[in-house]
């Protein structure tokens, strides 16, 4: 089942459901308006959305229409957690190796996860309004989960089970911001403004086989200004596994419905496949080169994220978006 | 306008507006159920809600009850953000201070903000499960405000004009988590359990005269197992007030209506006040005595934060909870 926010005024929009090519869509009205409420109380709601979905998918909906990814808000356009993990360990290593810093011993079995701001998101087509392009700016293409109640101290198993939609992320970041907050031991803040995610959220199964072992085997692709810089692979280099992250936050406390906890920025170690935000590149440059030649993004530049199933066709449909000064 | 949250098995509870003296209490069915509802559309809903206080104020509610401060889950009882602030720099110089840390020229500009997590708050009276008293448990006496709608860019005076209400907070932390957490560099997570708040938040004119400039001029009190430990000016050493606060984290991005912003640790230069959390009490002890020979908490610890009027009431009732082992 595919599941998107369609744009109606409201701070939390319309839930919809979508079929399972993109083609068309449904209003969920009757059985919810927010998917924040579905997520709520999944075990009652969700079948009837999977009811609806069907119905979709055989084309035989009274009111389905035309599915349009720019009338979307993110599918959650709002939520009361946001925690994004790094568990791309080439990513981490990359990064720290161009300013001459070893990764620690201990990043490969102590996954590295930061509180985001989660009050609000970008739909997958929005502006990006950022007031300047000195704070260097960078998309990072990841994926992500929404997750169901996940109690206080469960296993990697326990919390992979707590998973209910998988989508697509883009985790602006403001590079040139990041080293002083850093610094100031407190983490992100200033350097991550909001996050956009995918047209849909899609439930486990509409992977099928490519969503195994808490990880998703496919490939994440990123257009930069229309031109393709990324082709990575998401499953066999994610160091941990989406269980495994949920199990670090879980740690201490409780995780509760509607929670979204990202992968991080999906890296590979083959640098043929190209990246998923432009720190990477620099950092390369700098490892080979002695130097960053590729400028972060300028204003009109788009950034287009996109994953295909096995099957060819776009999962979670595109996030595509431009950076703009703010209105 | 003083409100709260009651306990009804629900995840967001049940809206309530209570009087003055904390004495009673009345549903606010009928005007809006949930407290996030009346931040989203706070213009048209407040006045009703401020009317249904008059009315039990002047003891004329027809359906009016014993507040009772134990029913109350966290006025919001878990938001879209929370932001918690290190605004008293007392408190940051003498933690450093005890790990022989000079504390950088630029915090003195720059506030200290965190990325808290909230979806899953505690209520006023909830006990805390710790799953081991070797973390360091802690707890951290602070001011909060809820904040409507704030836009990217805002100066501290337009972000002081988007303080709709204002509580106390406990954020709660586990000292002996944070040293290798910060040193991850991506801020806390682990080392920062769910975060408790007072019974009722309230509307700024409760405060009266007591809050000027962004901060609440009055004191904040913490018991710790039926001894007080603090009785420390809440206003006058905060060094960036709510509006600076709140400036610094619209800076890239929105702030939502219904996002929590908090204080930090409530802290006095003159250690007669006493302390706000154990950490503090420790860092003096390592900087006279060569040792911190205060333990943090254990099973069984309680701890009490209140702040008095000048009127000598209790504004926001207490925080009163118990450490736990996990069930």
């Amino acid at each position: 089942m595919k599941l998107a926010t369609y744009k109606d005024g409201s701070r939390d929009g319309q839930l919809v459901v979508v079929s399972r090519d993109l083609a068309t869509a449904h209003y969920a009205t009757g059985i919810a308006t927010r998917l924040q409420q579905v997520l709520d109380d999944w075990n009652f709601l969700s079948p009837q959305l999977q009811d609806l979905t069907t119905t979709l998918n055989q084309g035989k909906a009274r009111h389905a229409f035309p599915f349009d990814p720019a009338m979307c808000m993110a599918p959650l356009p709002r939520a009361y957690q946001w925690a994004d993990g790094s568990a791309y360990l080439n990513h981490v290593e990359l990064v720290r190796k161009a300013r001459g810093a070893e990764m620690p011993e201990s990043f490969l079995g102590d996954p590295l996860v930061y509180q985001g701001g989660s009050d609000d998101f970008l739909g997958p087509c929005d502006d990006v309004p950022v007031a300047s392009v000195d704070w260097g700016i960078d998309f990072e293409a990841e994926i992500a989960v929404i997750t169901g109640d996940v109690p206080m101290g469960a296993t990697p198993s326990q919390a992979l089970e707590g998973v209910r939609l998988l989508m697509l992320a883009n985790d602006w970041t403001l590079r040139h911001l990041v080293p002083a907050e850093l610094a100031k031991g407190f983490g992100f803040f200033q350097s991550k403004p909001a996050t956009a995610f995918s047209p849909v959220a899609v439930t486990p199964d509409e992977l099928g086989d490519a969503w195994k072992g808490g990880r998703v085997h496919l490939t994440l692709q990123s257009s930069w200004n229309g031109r393709k810089v990324g082709v990575v692979e998401a499953g066999p280099e994610m160091n941990f596994h989406f269980g495994q992250l949920i199990a670090h936050i879980v740690k201490t406390r409780h995780l509760r419905a509607g929670a979204i906890v990202g992968s991080g920025t999906v890296s590979n170690k083959d640098a043929s496949h190209g990246y998923s935000c432009i720190a990477e590149k620099r950092a390369l440059e700098m490892i080979e080169q002695g130097e960053a030649k590729t400028a972060f993004m300028q204003y009109g530049d788009t950034i287009r994220i996109e994953m295909k199933g096995r099957d060819g066709h776009s999962v979670f449909g595109a996030i595509e978006q431009t950076v703009v000064e703010p209105a």
